[in-house]
C-alpha cells in the first residue's frame, strides 16, 4: 500500500519536470534566453522568503510558499497565458482546470485534493498568503522587464496603463512593494521604455 | 531606513538570477538539454512538500524548503561541482563559502546571517531537514538519470559502486526512500545502465 503511494508521489514528481519547458515572455536578467516557469516557481519562493516582512497583513510563510510553488503546475498542459493578450484568457480557466485534475490526479487521493485546494486558493486570492503570492508574481516580471530594458514591453506594445492595472494586486498586499512598482514604473516612463501611448513614441 | 533595506533585498533577489544560468550535468526528462540549478532547487521543494511523509524522523516542512530553495545559491559564483569529479571537490568548500560570503552580504545584516547559517546547516548535515533535503538532492539526479537511460552515467563511466556510495545519504533520512533507491539501481545495472565495472561492458 504504501509502496504504491510512493510510486503515485514519484510519477507526479516525474511529471512536473514538464514544468522546465514551458517559457514565459520574460527574459533573464543576464542571459538572452526567456525564462521557464519552472526557474520561475524557485525565484518567487525566494522572493517570498525574503520579502515576507513587507506585507501590510501578517502571512503564514509556510503556507505561501507551497502556494507559489504550485501556482504554475497547470501551465504543463494549459500552456503559459501571456499576461496582456486577452485572447488568451478566455479560455484559461477551463484549460487550467482540465490541467489541474489531470495532473494533481497522479497523486494519491488526499495530497490531490490538497495541492488542488492550494492552486484554486492562489487563484481565488482571497486569503493574505494568496495575496502576498500574487503580489510577487505581479512584482517580478516587472523587474525582470525593467531591469531588461523592456524588451518585451516594446515588442509587444504594452502601455503604462496596461502595468499599472496589472500592478494593482502589489498594492493589496504591500503598501512597501507599491511603493517600489510606483518608483519602477514612473522611472520607465521617464525613460522611454514603458510610454502611455505607444502610437506616440518617436 | 526601510527603504534602503528593501533596496538590499531587490538587489540579492536579482542577483541570484543568475542561478538559472548555473548547468548540472542532469538532462530533462522529456527535452534534450542540461537542467539548471534554479530550476532544480523548485523540483526539489516540490519533492519535500510530496514525500515529508517519508522521513524516519519528524521535518519541518517550511525548514526543509528553506534549505532546499537556498542549497545551490552558493554555485552562482562557486560553480556546480559534479558529485562523481574527485579534483572538483578539492576546493569546493573554499570556493563556496567565498561565494556565500558575496551573495548573501548583498542581503540586510540580519537575513544575510540567517540565510547563510541555513546553507551552512544543509552542508553542515547534522539536523533532521538537512538529511531530508540531502536525501532529495541525491534522489532526484538518480530519478532523471535512470529515466533517461543512465546517459551521464555512460559518458562519465560512473559505476554502480560510485553511485550506491552517492547515495547512502538517503537511508539516513527515510528507509522507504532507501528502498526506491535500491530498487532503481538493480534494474538499473540489470538493463546495462549502470555496470559494476565498464570495461566489463561489451
Amino acid at each position: 500500500m504504501s509502496g504504491e503511494r510512493l510510486a503515485q508521489q514519484l510519477q507526479f514528481i516525474l511529471e512536473i519536470d514538464r514544468l522546465k519547458e514551458i517559457l514565459r515572455r520574460t527574459l533573464l536578467l543576464n542571459s538572452p534566453r526567456r525564462e521557464n516557469s519552472a526557474e520561475h516557481s524557485w525565484h518567487l519562493a525566494l522572493m517570498a522568503l525574503t520579502l515576507a516582512e513587507h506585507t501590510d497583513e501578517p502571512v503564514d510563510l509556510l503556507h505561501t510558499l507551497k502556494l507559489v510553488l504550485l501556482h504554475d503546475i497547470v501551465e504543463i498542459d494549459a500552456g503559459d497565458t501571456y499576461a496582456y493578450d486577452p485572447a488568451g484568457h478566455t479560455d484559461k480557466d477551463a484549460r487550467e482546470q482540465a490541467a489541474a485534475a489531470r495532473i494533481f490526479g497522479l497523486l494519491p487521493a488526499d495530497q490531490s485534493q490538497t495541492f488542488r485546494a492550494l492552486w484554486q486558493e492562489y487563484e481565488a486570492r482571497q486569503t493574505p498568503e494568496a495575496r502576498f503570492a500574487l503580489a510577487l508574481d505581479r512584482l517580478m516580471p516587472l523587474l525582470h522587464n525593467y531591469h531588461t530594458g523592456g524588451v518585451t514591453w516594446r515588442e509587444n506594445r504594452v502601455t503604462r496603463g496596461q502595468v499599472e492595472a496589472r500592478m494593482a494586486p502589489v498594492a493589496e498586499s504591500s503598501a512597501a512593494l507599491a511603493t517600489t512598482v510606483a518608483g519602477l514604473l514612473e522611472d520607465a516612463t521617464a525613460r522611454g521604455l514603458l510610454p502611455w501611448d505607444w502610437d506616440d513614441q518617436p
